[in-house]
Parts: C-alpha cells; sequence; structure tokens
C-alpha cells in the first residue's frame, strides 16, 4: 500500500502580515500532481490543515478545492484530523455525509474509535483517525479521572484502540501531538508552532505508538522521525516562519508490504517564493539581481540607513523583515572613535553623533555653539522650574 | 413528487440575548420526523440555514446531525441554497463531494447553472438552486454590464435557466430573496429580516418565475404565495422577532403530478416555547400560572414597579423583555391629580411626584422643607459660579 503524508498546511495563515495563500496554493499543485502521477492508495493530512478556527473564506474555497480534486477527480481517500490550529467542529461538518466518498476527516474525539480500512491486494490496512484534543476531553470521553497530561491521553487512546485491534491487519496512526522520544523533552520548536498547553503537560512518549506499523504524525513543522524510523512528522508544506528558514518541506510517500515493513521517500515542494535571511551590507545588496522571495534582511552597515525597508525593496520587492545587526544593542562611535554605549555618553558627544549620522558630516563648531546654548537655556530653566523634565529625558534618549 | 420546502432556519440565531439552538433542535426533530413518515422524494431549504456567516459551532454541529440524519439516515435528497446571512464559501465546502451522496448545497453562484435531476415515475424534475447573491455578483459572473439591481439579477438568472431548460421536464426553483408581485413594493418585513441591500434595490418581481412549475422561496420569514399560488415562502421555522407573533410556522409539502401542477400542504411545527406578548397589569401577571414562553411583557401599571423583570420572570422565567404601557410618553400625577407633562412640573412638583412613586406616600412637611433649602442652595451655588449646571441638569431631568 502507498501512503502520501502530509500535514501542518495552515491555510489561511499570515506569515508577517501576508497571506500565503497563494504560495499554498502553488506547492499543493505539486501535491495534486504527484497524487495524480504516483496513484497512492490514499493520503494522510495530519492536522492543522487551516491555520485558525475561523480561516478566511479564501483558505476554505482552496481546502474545498483540493479535496474535491483529490477526492473525486483522482478517486484517491483522504484521511485527515484535526489539529491544535483546527475547530474539531467545524472540520467536522458533513464528514459522516463525505464519507461514503473517499474523504474520511475527524474533528471531533469519539469513544467508538472505529477505524477507517482500506484494503491492498494483501489485506486490510487500519488507520486511526485521532484528532488533537485537550487531556480534558480525552477525559470526558473515556471517562478515565486519571487522564491528566497530553501524554496520558495518548496512552489512554492507545489502550483503548489495543484493546480492539485486529490482530491479523496492519495498523497506522494518524495524530496531531508534540510527540518525543522520552515526552518530557522540549526540541524541534519553531516560532510558528503553537505551544499545545501552558506548563509542559503537552509531550507525547513516542513509545505508545510501538503497536502500529506506521505512525503519521503532525504537529512538528520539521520533517523528522521520532524514536523509530515508522513514528514521523511530515513536516509542513511551507516555511512558515524565519526559524524554519533550514527546513526541506515537503511529504512523505510511505510504501507498506504485506507483513507491514514500511519504506519511505521524502519529496519535496518548491515554495513560490523561498523564506531565508539576507545578510549583508546595504551597498552589496543594491547590487543583487531582483528577487522574490520572503527575505528577512540583517543588513551589516555600521551607518545607520535611512528609510532601509524601502531600498531593500527596490532589490527584494516581498521583503519582509529589515534589521540592523545586533541593532538593539548597537555601539556607536564617539569623538575619538572609540565605540561608547550611549546611555554613558554625554548630551554634547550623542548630539554629535546623532548629527553626524544623519548628516554624514562632523558638526561645525558654529553648530555646535548653537547646540550648547540651547541646551543650557534648557537646563537652567529645568534647574529653576523643574517642569522640562519631559524635554530633558527626551534629549537624554 | 412529493417535496418539503423550508427556509430560513437560521441556526445560530440569538433573540434578544438568548441562543435559540435548543429551540430550532426542538423544532427540527419534528421536521426529521415529518420526513420519516411521509417520504418526500427531496427537501428544499432555501437559504439563511446559518444566521450568520461564522455560526457558533453548536449551530454547526447541528446542521450537521440534522443534514446526517436526513440524507444518511433517512436517504432523502436535500436541495439547498444559501441565504443572505450565511456565508456562500463556508456553506460551498465539500458540496461536490456531499453532492453524490443526495446533499446538493449551492453557496456561490456559478456560471454553468446545472440543475439538479430528480426522477419519479412521470419523469425528471429539474431543480435550479440559486444562492442569494448581491447584483454585482450576477453581473460578473455572466458579464453583463446592464445587472444593477436584485430584480435585474434576476430577470438575468431565469434568462440564462431559460435558454437551456429542458421544455419536456418539470421545474422547480430554489432562491433566496425579497420577491413581491410588482417588484417594488415594501411588504412582510419583519424586524428580524435583515435588509438585503441599501436603497430599494433588494425587490424581486414575482413575474419572473412563470416558467417553473414550482418556486420555493426563502427569505421573508411569513409563510405566504407571492402573485400566483405555485410562488412561495415557506416561512421560517421558528418565530425570531416579537413581530412574528402571529405566524404559524411550519413548512409545507408540495405534491407535484405528472404535468407538473402542484397541490400544497401548510404543515406547523410546535415551538418548544412561543414568543409572544403579555399585556397586563402586575397583579394580573403574578396570578398566572408559571409558564416557559418567551414573553415580551408590557405592564399596563400606572404606577411604577420596582424591578419589574425580577418579578415578571418569578411567573414567565424566560421573560424577554418588560415594558411599561406607553412609558416613554407617561404622563405623571401632579399634587391636584391632573396629569402634567413632566418637563413642565417645577422641580419641587418633580421631586413630590418621584417621592410618592418611591415610597408610596405623600412628602411630609418636613421633608419638603429639607428639599426646598437643598435645592435653594444649589441654585444660589449655581448663580455664584455658574459650577454646577451638570447638578442642576441632573435634578431637572
Amino acid at each position: 500500500m502507498k501512503l502520501f503524508h502530509t500535514a501542518d498546511w495552515h491555510l489561511g495563515k499570515l506569515v508577517q502580515g501576508v497571506y500565503m495563500t497563494e504560495d499554498q496554493r502553488y506547492v499543493l499543485e505539486q501535491f495534486v500532481q504527484a497524487i495524480e502521477q504516483e496513484k497512492p492508495d490514499a493520503v494522510i493530512i495530519a492536522g492543522d490543515l487551516y491555520d485558525r478556527a475561523v480561516p478566511p473564506t479564501d483558505a476554505v474555497h482552496l481546502l474545498d478545492e483540493v479535496m474535491e480534486t483529490i477526492v473525486m477527480k483522482l478517486k484517491t481517500p483522504v484521511l485527515a484530523v484535526a489539529g491544535n490550529h483546527d475547530s474539531p467542529s467545524r472540520l467536522n461538518f458533513g464528514s459522516r455525509i463525505m464519507k461514503k466518498n473517499g474523504f474520511h476527516i475527524v474533528g471531533n474525539l469519539t469513544k467508538d474509535l472505529e477505524p477507517v480500512v482500506l484494503h491492498d491486494e494483501h489485506g486490510e490496512v487500519h488507520f486511526h483517525l485521532i484528532p488533537y484534543c485537550d487531556p480534558s476531553i480525552v477525559r470526558t470521553v473515556f471517562e478515565d479521572d486519571v487522564v491528566r497530561t497530553h501524554n496520558d491521553a495518548a496512552r489512554k487512546i492507545v489502550e483503548e484502540i489495543r484493546s480492539k485491534m485486529d490482530p491479523n491487519s496492519r495498523h497506522v496512526f494518524v495524530g496531531h501531538a508534540f510527540v518525543t522520544p522520552f515526552g518530557e523533552e522540549e526540541e524541534n520548536t519553531s516560532d510558528s508552532e503553537r505551544p499545545l498547553s501552558i506548563g509542559g503537560a503537552e509531550y507525547v512518549d513516542a513509545h505508545h505508538f510501538s503497536p502500529f506499523h506506521y505512525t503519521a504524525l503532525g504537529h512538528l513543522h520539521q520533517a523528522h522521525h521520532v524514536l523509530d524510523e515508522t513514528i514521523r512528522y511530515s513536516g509542513s508544506i511551507l516555511k512558515y516562519s524565519i526559524s524554519e528558514e533550514n527546513h526541506k518541506k515537503g511529504y512523505h510517500i510511505v510504501e507498506m508490504d504485506a507483513a507491514g515493513e514500511v519504506s519511505l521517500e521524502k519529496k519535496l515542494l518548491a515554495p513560490r517564493r523561498d523564506i531565508r535571511t539576507v545578510e549583508t551590507t546595504l551597498e552589496d545588496l543594491l547590487n543583487q539581481p531582483i528577487n522574490e522571495d520572503y527575505v528577512f534582511v540583517r543588513l551589516l552597515d555600521e551607518a545607520p540607513v535611512l528609510s532601509p525597508m524601502e531600498k531593500v525593496r527596490s532589490v527584494y520587492p516581498n521583503a519582509m523583515h529589515v534589521e540592523r545587526k545586533n541593532h538593539s544593542l548597537s555601539p556607536m562611535s564617539n569623538e575619538s572613535g572609540k565605540t561608547v554605549n550611549r546611555s554613558k555618553m554625554s548630551d554634547l558627544e550623542l548630539f554629535k553623533a546623532f548629527y553626524k549620522e544623519v548628516k554624514g558630516e562632523e558638526v561645525t563648531e558654529e553648530t555646535e555653539g548653537i547646540f550648547k546654548e540651547v541646551l543650557d537655556e534648557l537646563l537652567k530653566e529645568e534647574n529653576e522650574t523643574g517642569k522640562i523634565s519631559r524635554k530633558r529625558e527626551y534629549i537624554r534618549n
């Protein structure tokens, strides 16, 4: 049996205020094309189809289109679960009607845990679709007060599945959780993965998944396996944060043999626009060819740059962020060329440094004289009335 | 062919801050039961399935449950369109997948206008499902600049349908619009029908629908026919405003014969709690038996009532609104028993009337003396400083 394993589509996602919908459409077209060519027996989407409970209608439309193509046109069953970003009930709508046509989507956890059964020439494969859910839901659904953490919840769910598992079939677990080799370790968290819960109770021990021939996971955006080659994250279809800059995004093709042994191939998806860091001086940057990527620019210039985004966007029109290297801590040169922390510079030194930054030349004696005059006047007023401390603050900062 | 015609479910509706979900479930259970008994060939829902574009998850869950029962358990096709309260794209999700199982729902207008075709022993019946849409959408979809109003839009759509209509079949139009006998008249608007657009361009002339054997409409909450017996509103399933107090809510059973002639039966749905007005004095009200209806109480008492809602709810725990008859214009008695407009009463008269209202007895001379003293003092201060005009205003009003 051949399976496509993907997850974390996050349709409707905004990155730095930019909707990713067109970028998502771009890679999903490649994904659909691959389904057409490879003809897998099923497509697994392990949660976070949408980026939020109420996605924008464009995102709804895109998912509708993609699902319709996969299920109706390509006749390929889809096995999907809700992630922590999805609304269980909204995703669940129509699920029992669509099931008949091969679109199996589970938004809400239910007690029956009925697997979806698909067949190949070797027999049945049982897919256990477990949506992301808070431990309190597992506690309620199975009336088990012991369930407090996500790890407890996973243990409970797998116990329930095992209690009625057909030992002669092959089994695939589809889930959305923070699975680690030990269940308590923090790792692989990137900025765009919203924490499952507060307080460190979100980790799930990978050992729970040993009864399954393959465990298709979603939630962590980097493709990797946990503990065992058969317990895997496919990763997200796109980089959704600069912290994912070095990830290789794509999906897995999983081949399962008669004995349930899996072999795996990672396929890459080419993004419409990459998300990456550009570290350079402005001068060098302006000599680069125009590029549409979503770049995060770190300018190495010592001197300040006026309207940096405007300049950067003449080369990188979709630049998402510009910063100066270590800008927040950046020391400035004082008269003697030594770098000094700003807060330790005198008012006059600060003014001279500021003047040089803005005008690009040293203060003339005349200007220095005018500044001193104004400053003295202000300080005198301050001592007399105590009323201009705000202005003084302004000058100092 | 036997059809159930319903519309305007408005799942997720709040009436005076109260969610109607349980009331909706209550009547929908009767509706589903009737489908089980009557075994119609199809159920038409002519728009406004939800009350808003993003309904609460309870409402999504309720619609999901009802649709699943009708389509999957009772094997009865559903023919539904989006109304002006629905989100076209959200309602459209999965529609082409669910179509295969007999759940035909059209959220977005598309150019093809492919009818849904059902069969009975006499042949085909074509259902033309036209969602509510702004004239601008019709203008764009059909690239016809002439379309400016809803009436233009309906004319255009019907023209398009007619151009490829099978003359040997029977035809049913399912739509959501403000249809009147002339296309410009304002009628039957109740508070809970949000106007389709501003400026009087929302009316659709019923004459457009003459090519159809039956026109199943939604939008107006009162069941009625327009121009012809075959052009009909089913009305909403519940009263959604006190302005609908005298409506009889239910649905239509439409029987269509071989020639496309229809006969019609109106069926009522019994609400869990009625919405109605109670007009009585508080004393009489407090002697009535406890009743769970959503009442709007108009108290006939001349004297003011302290904490009226609290008292009313001891008998009508679900009372939605309490007012005194003509309260805003209510005259008050002055000393001589003559009724006088408050704004013409002197400060002293106002105080005495207020005192009597609150204490139920006349002001004693001593109290009157204290009031005069305080008032004089305030007025003196006002003349001196002009600063207490706000206090003075407060006393006057």
